[in-house]
Formats: C-alpha cells, structure tokens, sequence
C-alpha cells in the first residue's frame, strides 16, 4: 500500500477532472457538514459496545453502538485489507440487489465515500438523500477505520428502515478502481451476509451477588470439519450432589481467532428421568451419537454471533441443580466454515454464572405459537403465507398467578421456510403491546433476545403469535411438524415466576379441516381422492393449489375454530374443554408506528464525499 | 365590516401578545418566504380557468388551475362575506374529520393563514410542515380574494393527495374570532362539501369548422322545487328531417344566480324504435311522467357542477339526426337545494355545438364492467369490498378493427354504495395503462372526463373495471341489478372508430356461485335453506355473512370462470363461446407511481403566515 504524501494530487486525470468539477460546488457544501459533524460528534473507540465480524476470515469487523436518543446507529467499520474500496450496508433478506448501502471507493487516485442503494439488476445509484453520515476516517496498524452514523429511519423511500430484529448486513469488497459510484455493480462483487440484532435493547445490568461462581461448558479442544456446516454435541454434566442453584447470567467463550467460525451455541439440560446419559463428543448428526442424547432438550443458556453476555433480571434466576434436575447437560455448537479452513482447533462454549443464595423467583421458559401438527399447513409456492397460533384467555385465566408473570427475553422459532415472527399480547379485544417481533427472522438466526420492555401478562390475557413464510421454491404443501421441511411457529418465551404452564399453544380444530377437504373435493372439477383414512399431509399433498384453494385454506384459519393445547407439560392438559375452542376476536389492533424522520440533514443532493486516504492500493 | 385603518394594532391584548411572542421568531423567517413567493409568481386573475361555487348561496367561489410542469394547482378563493376567517380543504370523501385544511382566521384583532390538519374528533392542529402557500390576499368590492398554491403531493403524512379524478373540497366558516388554530373544530363550524375534478386534463382545443352550428336544449323557465333533490326532464325534439350530423362539442348553460343549484345534467336520445315520444315538462320522478321516456336513455352529452364545455377528438363527432336516429331527446337536470330556496326559476341546459362536415369517425359509446345481474353481490358491513368485470382478450380479439380504437372519455358508474372505480388496459397479461380512474369516487358526481391521454385498445386486448363499494350501513347482501340500492360497476368509455361492441361486460358463472352457496350451506352449522328454486338474490340475503363466507365469496370472484357479454346491443352477442370462459390472468400489475414530492420549501417548522387585513368584523 502506498503513502498518500507520494503522490501528490496536482496531475488527475481527465476522468477525475471530469469528476471534481461535476461535483466541486457540492462537495464544498458537504466539506463544511463533515467538519462540524467531525468536530462535534466522533464517539471514542471504547464507544462501540457490540462487535462481530462480517467475513469469515475476519477482514471486516464491524463495531456499533445504538442510540435510542438520537434514534441513530453509530457504527465503527475495521478493514483490515482494504483494496479499492468497500460496499457495507442492509437488505431485506440479505441480499445484494434493492439494498441500502454506504460505499467507500477509489478511482486509483482518490477515495471517496457515499449514501448509495442497488437496483433490483444490483446497479449502484447515488443516494438522493445522503444518510449514511461519515463521521471520520482514521489509519492504523490494524487497517483502515471508517466511522459512520445512521438514524433509524430516514423516510428517504430508497433507505432500508432499521427495526427491531434480525437485520441483515452485507458487505461487498472492490478488487479493483471504480471510475464513479454508478460503475459498480454489486452482483459482481465478491461478499457476503452477516445477520445481528443491530437495535440492542438498553438495559441496565443487575447487580450481581459477591457469592456468584462461574463453570465453563466448553468443547475440549474440537478439530473444527472442514465442511460448511457441523453441529457438533458435547456432553458435560454437573457435580454429583450439585445442589439447586440459581443461573442469573452467562457469555460466550469463543477461541481467539475463530470468532468467525463460531455460530452459534446452545447449552441444553437433559431429562431428569433418566439416571445418567453416555458421554459424547462428536457431530450431533453422526451416527455413533447415542440415541438418548434427543432427551436433552431443555434449553439452559442459548447464544448466537454477534450476541453479548445474557443477564436474568435481580429477581429471578433459572433453576439448575439439586432433586428433579437431570445433572447432564449438553453442549450445542453450530461452527459455520464456509471456506472449509482445516485443521482448526476450537475449545468455544458458554460460561454460565450461578449463586446458591436463591433470588426469589425461579424463571421459567413457556411456549406459544402452533401445536407441532399437520394440520397447520401452508400451500406451495406462497410468498408471505401467514399462521396464527394462538394462547387464548382462557388459558392464561386458569394457569397464570392474580399478579401476572414477567416475559423478560424470547427465542423465535420456526423451520427453513420462516420469513417474519411476531407475538403480541392482546387484553379485552385490544392488541395492547408486542412482546417481540422480527420482520426479517432467519431460521439460521435464533438468539434468546432480552426485551427492551419486560411484559407483564396477566390471566385472561391472550398471546398471539403470528409467523410468515415462504415456499415459493416448494412443490407441495409443507405442513407443521418436526421435520425440517416440515415447519413450526414457536416463540420460548423467558418469564418469572415459573408456572405450570409451559405449553400454551393451538391449531386449527381438525373437524373445520376435514371440512375444507370435502369443500376442495367437490368445489373442484378434478377428482382427488381425500378420504377420511387418508393421512393429513396426504390429503394435503394431493389438493390442486389454484388460488381458490390457497384463498379459502387461509380463511379456514382465520375463521375456524382452535384445538387448545393449555399444558403443565407437552403431555399433560390444564383440566377443562380445550376442544373447538372460539378463535379469540381482535377489536382493536397496535397501529404501526409511523416512521421518525431526523429533522437534519434532510433532503441534500446527492454527492460523495472525498476521503485524504491518498491512493489505496498501486 | 370595519376598514382596517381605523383601529390600529398598537393595543394588542395579552392573548395576542403570547401568540406574538410564541411565533415571532418563526414568522420573521416565514415573511422572508412570503415575499419572495408574492414577487415571483403570483398567477394574474385571469389564469383561472376553472371555477366552481362552495357553497349554495355562492358566498364562497373557488377558481383554480393545475401546472402538471409544477405538479401544482394554484387556487384562488373569493369569499363575498368574510366573518372570522375560512377552512378550505380535501379530505377522502368530505368528512370534515382527517382533512387537509388552509385556515384562515382572525383572533378579533389580527388574521393568520396556515396549513393545518383536522384528526378523527375533528380538532385542528397546525402542520409539521406548511404546504398550502399563500401567494396573496386581496380586498376587492365582492369581497376578500385569497391566493395560494399546493403541491399535488407533499409527502407529509397528514397531508391529502391530490390524484385524477374525483377531489371532495370541504369548506367551513368562522363565525366567531378564536384565539388560535388549536381552538378551532371543525365538526362544531357551518360549512359543506363540494366534488370537484381538480386536476382537469390538460388537452388542446381542436379547430372547429366555420360551419359549426349550435343547439340549446334548456329547461324551459322551470321553477325550481323547494326540496334539496329534483330529477327535472324536459323533452325536446330535433327539427323534422334534421339530418345526421355531427356533435364536435357541447357545454353548459347555466342561469346566471343559479350556479350552486345546478348540480348535473344530461341530455339522452331516445330511442329509435318509436315514432314519437310524448312532449313532457316536470320532475322525473312524479306520476305523471309517460313510461315511454324511460326508452330515452342513449346518452349525447353530460354535464356536473365544475366541468367545462366537452370537445370531441378532430377526427371523430358524436352522430345524431338523419335515419335510425330518434328526433326525440331528453334534457334531465339535477337540482340541489339544500337551502330549500323557493320560487327561483331556472333556463339551465346543455349547448350542443354541431357540423353537418362530418369528420372521419363516428364516436362510440362501449360499457365495460359487469354485467347487471344479481350473482355479483357484495355481503353487508363490507367497508372496502371489491367487484371486477372484465371485457376479455377473446371478445376484443372478436370485435375490434385491425387498427384499434381510441378511447378519448370515459364516465364511471355505480349506485349507492360505490367508493372506487378503476379501469385498466392489459395486453398479453400485463397491466399496460391505466384508462381511468376514481379513487374518490362518489355516485353523486358523474361526469364525462376527457382522458388525459388518448387510450388505444386493439384486439386482443383486455379491458378489467374494478369497483370498491362501502355497504358498512346495510344489513343484507347488495347484489347486482338496477334498483338504486342494487348495484353496478361500469365504465361507459367513448372512443372512435364506433363499431358494433356496445357491451364488453361479465358476471361469475352462475354454477360455481351455485356450488358457493352449497358450500355455505354444508359449510355452516347453521341449517339454511338455500335450494336451487330459490332466487339468487334470496340466497345472497339468507347467507349467514361471518368472516369464512364473506372471504370464500371474494375467493370465489377471483377465482370462478365468467359469463362474458360481448354484445352488438344489449341483447344481441357476437358469435361465439362466452360461457364458462378463463378468467384474465396478469402476470403483471401496473406499479403505484410513487409520490413525487416537492424539493421546496420542504419540512418548515410549523407556524402560522400573519396578514394584513385588520379586524374583520367587529
């Protein structure tokens, strides 16, 4: 790389004339906006609280902090190689086309930065608002820092709007000079994706206790496959006569140098009615993992890239230990290798803290959303189909304690064909409050993600979780179930005090489907054959998916009916008749919120702005 | 009213003085503004081509006109006898809740003007961003000239969007001064509605030939009935052995005080098949009116409240007069008095302007949309449900000259219930043009438009009509038919060369409604007697309207083949296979355009515009 003193900037070329004098008047403008914005508001460098790497060898990291004041994202970009410039930015689902992006790059003389978004081809244009701000630019040992702002919201139509939820980052890298911003087509690029939780919630942090005592469930020292995708299991267990304690926080312990191989992890506890359960030390998916290792399932401490430490709140704590409790617990680590390095040793895994002195409440984990069953179906070739389960007031009436419980944290769940996850708590008719939502969910994306606003629930309340999916590379129905092309609507809520109630789920009552099959078999001039004994994914399997059909199964669900699953365990019922139960009715529902656009800078031609960065690469 | 020079400002009471303070700072910056906008474009009076009276006493006159260069219309208002100030506005459908407001008011002491919004109790609040622009204000002997422009779009959310086809203008008069804009609502002010088109298209004037000749037919001294709605019919008959010419243009006549109370009218030719028809002078709907001109419904020309004299395209003429014509024609005008005047007579009519030089095309009449039959029905307590006739590729393919036909005007028709008419072009399954559109719609206001842009249709094309209809007041099913509260979706478009299509209608197959209602019928618990015997629109009325059967009869439109009318005239077909036939599949739909808004003067903090005026009234 060469010094920018070597080449002083007196002899551009025709094409950088061309370029400066295009944009000469603007840029003086847009020179005065730097300054100050320079002056007045560069965070330090211990400013950025939230880092993860956006390539998998590590060349990009990517530091940021949220703030909800200024409902703005501040973000610091390390390049630890930079060639001749950088895409960064957001997309619906990741990908390269219609995404909002802030470039950096250089003609082969000098460099410039820019607000810019790709068309549905993946041609750049300039941005006609620049909202992607620069902040500074700074050279070090390391590489290249970029400092850069973002408001939430920038009303500009072109801008993706940052919310709450998975957000889909992109980067791009520029191997070569670009005469002009329009140059750049970023499907040619070389990139990737990186998912986070970009608007972290503000949350104080507890206090913890002096008595508190760490353990590490780590993997001993892995050889990571040299494949894309390994699960790999580990089997840990706690001391014998490890008395109950109380979990109140745990974080990651990620082997230096593969932070970006390290998906994501998850500790699970195994069932307390077995005795003991072999040791294991392997890909979950091998053949020599021993059966029993599928009765450790509960969830005990779940973390995912880009994730930070997890905090139960001062009055509560996740039960583990002493009589009831299985001492086994099993390591999950998702390692994500996609340039197949080999050879990697890996001993990442998750430091659980835990006290003995008992906070006064044991939290609990409840499921809602759709009962794992065939008759919640959704037809192929869907772009946004939409299943309701539902969590009805009857329920939370019999099971929830007078003074309500505190949903603190959620898992979002559902199979590869889930799009959106939203849950809202609804009281009298009136949706009141969400209780978590993502508009672009990723199944390969599911943190446990503390709220940024605890919800109390109380009985009589009802949960309704909605999820949206899309099958449109599928040729037949894909119905709920446990297989992985089967699907699954779930939202593991985290709350305290614990209950009984740890299933509070529904689907359709199978009665209205049948129904609906004889609708199809006589609606349609075809004849199928949708016998009674015919099993529910074939009966599904086997309708003609004209839009007629598609149309009235989604009334179906919005209409029909719900077989209640009200449970103290996935086996046993609250007592009561939870049979066709009515569809809880929606008076009054949460208004979307109306976009906050900053009141500066506002509307400013679009320009680029210059960099002294000299010449990046000869 | 006191001259404004006789009390001068110099005492300004403690409430002025707040409100002086509260503002000043802003409105230093504002009268900058003012200035510039009153020395660069203030429009001469003249520029006004448009007019129409608020009001039905004609206190209250707006004149306007429309810079599709600007994107911009510029009003100007006369109000006769100001009191304490002015609303003028848009809102969907006339409510004077959620409107978009101009406000003019006086504190007793000072005027103001700025741009406002009213929310859902009809409580004004000033606009985060001010875009009606007062350009001037103006005494003169009939009263108080105010000057301003809008941006048809301004990208402010509480803001109305002024698109083609029907505006709904409101207007609301201060009788009592009010310390603020926030003090004023609406819903407790005198005031009305008014439909206008206000964005007129902007057509050049064909060359009319030297040996043009004119015709009035006009009521003949009719004193108009002291009730708010008269149907009036005038029989009048063209000259004997009047042969057949051409209409190349035809414009209102309006008795001159009679403005506000002419609402519409319409002069129809009457059928040929009868030698003469009876001479009558008197409402439509009395008794005394012969059957026989219920045969006069072939429409010549129509006029409503706002619109401008009608020109036919240079190459075609509206053919009347000569063999297979009717000499008889019926004048039929709408009064509105809501003010229950008496004894006020009336010459109103239509001017047509005539050459026996025919031009090279007769004009045609084509109705598209659906056919008047009661299997398309909408269910009660719909706010928003949505009925499509379509002319198919088939029936074009069948009746259209190589060469194509041009459609130059359309008149969009319901009854009662109807919201929204749209008509879009589709060749090859995309949606290419839109041929007209009304998303405000209202059954009380139909006009002839001359389109903006000539449409051409060649065969092979399809034409689809979609209706939006509101029967959130009705407690039965509406169903298709022409009783006034049965309803009809229908485009009468007038194009040229005429051919021999009259009617390019559909309707669903009535067998699949059939098997609809045999659905609802096993579908529901509810034992309902819908056997075949029964009438169509008893089934539609014993349909128990819950959410399945209302979303399966919307599937069931989208879904269910149609019978096509592809008629020479109403009850002859062209040759041909029309039942049973596929719906128009669109691969493509036409994009919403995307709200252009204007670069200037952008977000203003929001402040009121101070006028010189002095106190209003005393």
């Amino acid at each position: 790389m060469q010094n920018s003193g070597s080449k002083p900037c007196s002899c551009p070329s025709l094409k950088l004339r061309e370029v400066a004098s295009m944009y000469f008047t603007m840029v003086v403008a847009f020179l005065v906006i730097l300054v100050v914005a320079l002056q007045g508001s560069v965070p330090r460098e211990n400013d950025f609280p939230y880092k993860v790497p956006l390539d998998p060898q590590g060349l990009l990291e990517l530091s940021w902090n949220v703030s909800y004041a200024e409902q703005a994202v501040h973000f610091q970009l390390l390049i630890r190689d930079l060639q001749f410039g950088l895409l960064f930015g957001m997309s619906d689902r990741g990908e390269f086309e219609n995404a909002d992006l802030a470039v950096l790059w250089s003609d082969g003389h000098n460099s410039y930065f820019g607000d810019a978004w790709s068309d549905a081809e993946g041609q750049l244009h300039m941005d006609s608002q620049q909202d992607y701000q620069l902040l500074g630019a700074r050279r070090a040992p390391e590489g290249l820092y970029l400092l850069f702002r973002r408001a939430f919201s920038t009303c500009d139509p072109k801008d993706y709007l940052i919310e709450d939820g998975t957000v889909h980052l992109i980067y791009g890298i520029l191997e070569k000079p670009v005469p002009s911003l329009q140059a750049i087509n970023v499907s040619a690029l070389h990139g990737g994706l990186q998912r986070v939780q970009l608007l972290k919630p503000n949350i104080s942090i507890p206090e913890l206790p002096s008595d508190m005592k760490s353990m590490e469930i780590t993997a001993p020292d892995v050889v990571i496959p040299s494949q894309e995708t390994t699960y790999w299991c580990y089997m840990a267990e706690l001391p014998e006569g490890f008395s109950k304690h109380h979990i109140i926080m745990y974080e990651p312990v990620v082997t230096a140098g593969n932070e970006a191989l390290v998906h994501h992890m998850e500790v699970f506890q195994c069932a307390a009615e077995f005795d003991s359960f072999p040791h294991y030390n392997g890909p979950c998916d091998s053949k020599m993992k021993p059966e029993r290792l599928n009765y450790c399932r509960h969830v005990l401490a779940a973390w995912a890239m880009g994730a930070q430490a997890f905090y139960y709140p001062e009055e509560a704590g996740l039960a583990f230990g002493g009589p009831g409790s299985s001492r086994y617990l099993r390591l999950e680590i998702h390692y994500h290798n996609p340039l197949v390095f080999k050879g990697r040793r890996d001993s990442s895994g998750i430091r659980l803290y835990y006290t003995a002195s008992l906070r006064p409440y044991d939290a609990g984990i409840m499921e809602l959303g759709l009962v794992y069953t065939p008759v919640m179906a959704i037809p192929p070739g869907e772009d946004a189909f939409v299943l309701t389960g539902y969590c009805t007031d009857k329920c939370t009436q019999l099971a929830l304690p007078a003074a309500g419980i505190r949903i603190f944290a959620s898992q979002l769940h559902t199979h590869l064909a889930g799009r959106k996850v939203v849950t809202v708590l609804s009281r009298a008719g009136r949706e009141r409050q969400v209780v978590n939502a993502d508009g672009h969910y990723s199944p390969h994306f599911q943190e446990i993600r503390m709220l940024k606003e605890v919800v109390a629930v109380f009985p009589g309340d009802e949960l309704i979780t909605t999820c949206t999916y899309n099958t449109e590379d599928r040729s037949r129905a894909t119905v709920g179930g446990f297989g992985i092309l089967e699907e699954m609507c779930v939202n593991y809520v985290h709350y305290y005090p614990q209950t009984q109630l740890e299933l509070c789920k529904s689907a359709v009552d199978p009665g209205y489907l049948h129904r609906y099959f004889n609708l199809v078999n006589r609606f349609n001039d075809e004849e199928i054959c949708m016998c009674p004994q015919v099993s529910v994914p074939q009966q599904f399997y086997s309708v003609p998916w004209n839009t007629f059909n598609r149309d009235v199964l989604k009334s179906l669900y919005g209409f029909a009916p719900i077989s209640m699953h009200c449970n103290k365990s996935s086996a046993v019922r609250f007592p009561g008749q939870w049979e066709k139960q009515p569809l809880p009715s929606i008076t009054e529902r949460l208004r979307e919120p109306e976009p906050r656009c900053p009141p500066s800078p506002g509307p400013q031609p679009a320009a680029p702005v210059p960099l002294e960065l000299g010449r990046l690469r000869r």
